[in-house]
């Protein structure tokens, strides 16, 4: 068999297939993320506003220590870094908080 | 009809139900993220093996510019802040990066 019916490999403009196979599953699962982000933010915008009406604090430690209890123990079965998941979940803590202040016209 | 037939109030040390039905909801989604980050988490460790092992950069500008474009589009779409996106692109990244230098034994 003559040589050049062997592939050949990829020129270097051209992306690497494995690396793009693997970025297309990275960027399924940002898609997936974003959505599942903005459900969990239109949840918690109507939660500020039942809390406004029905004169209930904002803010709640103990229900927040459970979530984190709760995000640790679900990371460590999907082997995910439990400080990791607890990092998470102040980074949108954060952010829910952040949308509470701008609602109420900070 | 007796005053008495009507619901109570739920007591104080009762959670509100409403509250509670929210919480439910934002609990699944928070579940749901926990899982989609694992395997995001996993997919990057795999991509870190394979760039090491054919000797590509680690870092990629051009992909983390088109990956940041596209979330903020995506966002748009979903009703999500797209500076919301930008920052939570880059607080998964962090964490990638601090996994890989990890694994390099850092």
């Amino acid at each position: 068999m003559p040589q050049d019916t062997q592939p050949s490999p990829a020129p270097a403009s051209q992306p690497d297939p494995v690396l793009a196979s693997f970025r297309k599953s990275i960027d399924n699962i940002d898609a997936a993320l974003i959505h599942i982000l903005a459900e969990r933010f239109r949840i918690t915008q109507a939660v500020g506003e039942y809390k406004a009406r029905a004169t209930l604090p904002p803010a709640d430690p103990d229900r927040e220590a459970r979530q984190i209890a709760r995000l640790r123990k679900l990371s460590e079965e999907a082997d995910l870094d439990p400080e990791f998941s607890e990092k998470f979940l102040r980074f949108i803590i954060d952010e829910v908080i952040r949308h509470h202040e701008k609602a109420r016209g900070g």
